[in-house]
């Protein structure tokens, strides 16, 4: 390992309290040694992406937090709400690491070929613990980037950008025509309408302000309903019967949604159709990818009997993909991250600074398009 | 046609009107004359399935309802619950016939051999407008009874019996070991249990009631679990650990209990698996196959993304299923329909009595176990 390395590496970790705490901090771990086929990476930008804030907070959000520890080594501890302990009971006493992607720099590297290769190369990579300064990882689990594409531009290369190919592959999959997304101005959102404009997919974004509307449509969406407007209802039947759409993803998960969208695509399909007593025969298929809203989804089944919810995941979702696909994959998101799968963040965060009361304020918020970069390599760690 | 058959033939009738109005009726229909592979089939009796509820009253009950007509012809109107005339557009104004089930006696047949061979035969048959005391059909639609069986002992030979079958060959096709069936000490849930005793599949019986409970258990069911019991949810998890179930119907829908099923199963699967932030990865199934309580389904989501919820509808089924299979199990139906198959009903009703404010407020209870027959040729009619 070269002399300039450091020998411990700060990282933050969440921990779950027998008596039923949540607690941030941030822990100086020794750096490794990369052996055989490993690489070290230097990580300098992770993203906080919703599925990070689940593990993170242990629930959907932080309430009731206390800060202590001292400035560079802060410390957040929060009660966790009714119910989660039991649900959780797995993770008790366990400091786990967070951050499920990343980027930065091989700075050592095993003997093996594959890994002597990545040497001096920036980086993509997945999994537990990009919320580190270094981490130790297989070079067969990095996604070299091209030339002239930063670590902060190659940071969300896996779960936004493989999100969105998973579900086009699943439109596909599946037989559907159409699709529909929800908080769709989000980052995925909106790599999602490049997309499906690339891949000529019939995209209906369903977004929750007029202003979102507009920025959608300002990158190109032809079909953009705004469930706060009045007419959500009528705009929605008529962009499902244009776009064909029979397939939804929903964010948000909780409340009416997912719901309504089903009656939708259903009163397209019933105007379509004789009457049958029992609906139409179009198979309605809604896939729940995230929880934006915590409640619960309440379905009004007003949409006959050819209907699903499930959960999506594009863990479950990639592990059912042969290798080939996920290598094309994997190469698209390479050549297009600067393009389709182009991720903007509202701020940057230090490892220290994401544990503020500031910091977990503003991107706990989940207000759609507000998105944070953890750079564990910037002055402040 | 023989001389001994009468010209016309009474039979129920369900309309929807413009201004928002159902109205079941009798009427009057010429008998028909059968030509070629068509049999008639004079009806005995056809039972009152909650599925042919949902037709006849276009909704889940007939509240409001106003008795008028004649006592061999009365008429019964009620207004429709709101926004279902919206939904039932391609139904209005037309007299729809109803009962999707019965059995008879082919009382005449066309030249073909299919046909004559069934002429003195009791027979069960499937499709609409069995609530009638004549109804014509092909040859191939018929399901000869056995010697010994009569036409109430088979009217049920369709929709339970090969819901039942469906279920169990579900679980096969999808992989899965046990099952859950709810409203389960009905007809369909007994048959069930008999079923999966004979299968060997392990079925955990979700009832509403201490007595339905014991019924089921006096009937030989293994795993009954009483939702009124304050000990229901801990009874549940039990269960569905023993018998390995990840698949459920439920024949309720509204309210939470499909959410708590799958609740339980996460609870199974996550007690048997390290910690995983997006939950197990045992895929949970539930599968909704009725609307007992009409209320909107709410799904607390604490079950992880492995799931899924969705209609499942016995015509859609059959429809997958091959030319063979559907042989075998109209092979095994006839078989056993005094044992595994066997139906009970709380009473029988003519035609016109079908069309009481008394019968209606009996039958349309849906309280589990509550079953009616319709005797078409009962004296009264």
């Amino acid at each position: 390992m070269p002399a300039t390395l450091p020998a411990t590496s700060l990282e933050l970790r969440s921990r779950v309290t027998a008596d039923g705490t949540i607690e941030l901090s941030i822990a100086e771990t020794p750096v490794p040694v990369p052996i055989g086929n490993q690489v070290l990476v230097r990580v300098d930008a992770a993203p906080l992406n919703p599925s990070d804030l689940m593990l993170l907070f242990a629930g959907p959000n932080l309430a009731g937090a206390r800060y202590s520890g001292s400035g560079d080594r802060p410390i957040v501890t929060a009660p966790l709400a009714g119910g989660t302990l039991r649900r959780l009971a797995a993770r008790v006493g366990i400091s786990l690491p967070a951050g499920s992607e990343g980027a930065g720099t091989v700075v050592a590297a095993g003997v093996d070929t594959a890994a002597q290769a990545l040497l001096g190369r920036t980086v993509a990579l997945a999994g537990a613990g990009l919320y580190a300064q270094y981490r130790i990882t297989d070079a067969a689990g990095c996604l070299p980037l091209p030339e002239g594409v930063s670590a902060k531009q190659g940071a969300s290369s896996f779960v936004n950008p493989l999100t969105a190919l998973g579900m086009v592959a699943t439109l596909r999959r599946e037989g559907h025509t159409g699709l529909v997304n929800t908080a769709a101005a989000s980052n995925l959102g909106q790599m999602l309408v490049k997309l499906c404009r690339a891949d000529d997919v019939p995209l209906v974004s369903v977004v929750r302000r007029p202003e979102q509307e507009k920025l959608l449509r300002s990158i190109g969406a032809e079909f953009v309903c705004d469930s706060s407007a009045p007419t959500f209802t009528e705009d929605l039947v008529a962009a499902l019967a244009e776009a064909s759409a029979t397939l939804a993803f929903d964010a948000t998960a909780g409340g009416e949604l997912a719901g309504r969208i089903l009656t939708a695509m259903e009163t397209v399909a019933g105007a379509a159709a004789p009457f049958a007593g029992y609906g139409s025969s179009v198979h309605k298929q809604v896939y729940v990818y995230g929880g934006l809203d915590p409640s619960p989804t309440v379905l009004a089944r007003n949409f006959g009997f050819a209907w699903s919810i499930g959960g999506w995941l594009l863990l479950s979702f990639l592990a059912g993909v042969g290798d080939d696909e996920r290598t094309r994959m994997f190469g698209r998101v390479a050549a297009e991250l600067t393009t389709t799968f182009a991720s903007g963040y509202t701020g940057e965060l230090t490892l220290a600074q994401a544990l503020t009361p500031e910091a977990i304020d503003a991107y706990s918020r989940k207000a759609t398009g507000a998105k944070y970069l953890i750079t564990p390599q910037a002055e402040g760690n």
